[in-house]
């Protein structure tokens, strides 16, 4: 049996409270991605199963809950956060050549690049039908803006890849605009449902923007430390991507020549092996990089926490408290 | 030195009706392409010289002129709709293997599929910004109704590729998703730039409906037939892509049973060499295909101008009827 992670049991104490409006999410996800054509319902549902957790639709009922709603538009925007985030799964699993996504095979791999590219733009376009049907521009600045920032980090991490000389500033650019982008706009999407103010919306937006990062920077942690079991994510799967994450960017700045010489090498091959992962995570082990980068996640934490902390004292609160403890610190 | 088409100088005369309109359109697509991360830029520069004469742009720039405007908008949505338009040209590349497109190499061929993907989205993400900018949820409605059709339609063709079995009207129907929807878009936020009535946004529409549907069904035909310095495309690609078009499944249908198994071999092959595409011309001019194909067009473009009857009849008016008379006849 899977064990299940604290992070996963914050992640359901929080949907028990939203239960209802989780179920109404779900269910206009699966209405939006049906098709005459039959490999879009197709590929899209193995996608959105795969996608796990729905942590950022989650985000978006959970702060349009937790200030009050008015009517369903924040089931709306939840659906099209989700959908926005399933094409940049959809096409980052082409740029990134995953063949498992969560232990089971990705879909460009059971259909191919195509159909992942085209589906993925399909859905991206039905992002943004939901977001029109709220009559929210606002919303649709917010999250128009969000899939521009989000697409250009990845461009950016692209163009960084086996870049081992890259500042830990542009390292922390490319989270905020890969991952903390959607984080934040989910959350303040959340506050226009439910019709909150200008200052509202600004702490939801920091409350994201740092549990996002927060988020990100524990998962690349876990990438040298976790169990292979955690998230369907292997240990190692950045490593052998050539992916340079917070851990790797430590361990080079802090190493001697020769140890940084070894991560110039294996970020230079085409190919890393288990040899080499062995070797960065001795490495990486003794330049206390996971213990800095999981300091640095549990920073953003206590800023996510702070962001919330002028709102009453609510069970929606305190689940989405519980949440920023458990994703910035995550079993490892 | 280049012939100029009919074709093309039609678009020349339309496009000196709206001089400055048009060049402030290209000026704010150079404005939004610009970006940190030089990738960005420098293969959008490409991709977007490479595209070509800016149809769908002058379309809404056109109509909306035609009836006249108030303010910027139709300048903002024309770039939106051409920033639209690039997005789906290099997902498009990509999906195709196209190694070439107006007779210069490809962004996924200089770059990178990776990066083909991702600068698409970024400029999708764009398009969708600039559309927020004119405050209006119709033209939203419209264009994201569209970016969906689109990649639907691309998800058919897919599908459907290499399936001599083809109905005509499953054709249309991709012809009408992939081409159609976004002409008939162009022209419709054209008039909501106007602030024109609803019947006058529908025959907007249903003119730029097809108008498309006359300019693919002629492109269609030209790649059996055309010069091959013709809009850089060359005689066969969709033949050698496995692309079944009009030209091909009338010759299918009309064909004796000896030639209906040419057709048939000829497209369950991985690759199709010039022998096959000399014999594929033949068996298409027997069946008289492009002819037929031709006469369609010219049907569609005969609608096309029906549509645009009940305006006043104005230079822009009369460039708008003689881009439909040389679309969908075009040199051949």
């Amino acid at each position: 049996m899977k064990k299940i992670s604290k992070a996963d049991l914050s992640i359901k104490e929080l949907v028990d409270l939203i239960q209802e409006d989780f179920l109404k999410t779900n269910n206009l996800i699966i209405d939006q991605i049906s098709s005459e054509v039959d490999r879009i319902p197709e590929l899209s549902k193995h996608i959105i199963n795969l996608g796990g957790k729905r942590l950022r639709p989650i985000l978006t009922i959970a702060c349009a809950k937790m200030l009050g709603i008015k009517n369903n538009d924040h089931i709306t925007l939840a659906a099209a956060v989700e959908l926005l985030h399933t094409a940049t799964l959809l096409h980052d699993d082409v740029v990134d050549e995953s063949d498992f996504r969560r232990g089971k095979k990705t879909s460009h791999i059971l259909w191919d690049n195509k159909s992942s590219i085209l589906v993925g733009d399909y859905l991206l376009g039905k992002a943004f039908q939901l977001m029109v049907k709220t009559g929210s521009l606002e919303c649709l600045k917010i999250l128009s803006n969000a899939a521009a920032v989000i697409a250009e980090g990845e461009v950016l991490q692209l163009v960084a890849i086996n870049n081992i000389d890259i500042k830990e500033s542009d390292y922390m650019k490319i989270i905020e605009a890969k991952t903390a982008a959607l984080f934040s706009s989910a959350c303040e999407v959340g506050g226009i449902a439910s019709s909150s103010s200008g200052e509202t919306r600004k702490s939801l937006f920091s409350f994201g923007k740092n549990l996002g990062t927060a988020f990100q920077l524990t998962d690349d942690a876990l990438d040298y430390s976790g169990s292979s079991d955690r998230l369907g994510k292997n240990i190692g799967d950045d490593f052998y991507d050539g992916k340079i994450t917070l851990p790797v960017i430590i361990a080079y700045r802090e190493g001697e020549e020769e140890q940084r010489n070894f991560w110039v090498d294996s970020f230079n091959k085409a190919e890393r092996n288990p040899e080499d992962l062995d070797k960065a995570n001795h490495l990486i082990n003794q330049n206390e990089a996971i213990e800095k980068t999981l300091n640095l996640a549990n920073n953003y934490g206590k800023k996510a926490k702070r962001d919330l902390s002028k709102f009453p004292d609510t069970p929606i609160k305190t689940g989405l408290i519980n949440l920023v403890d458990f994703s910035s610190i995550r079993d490892h």
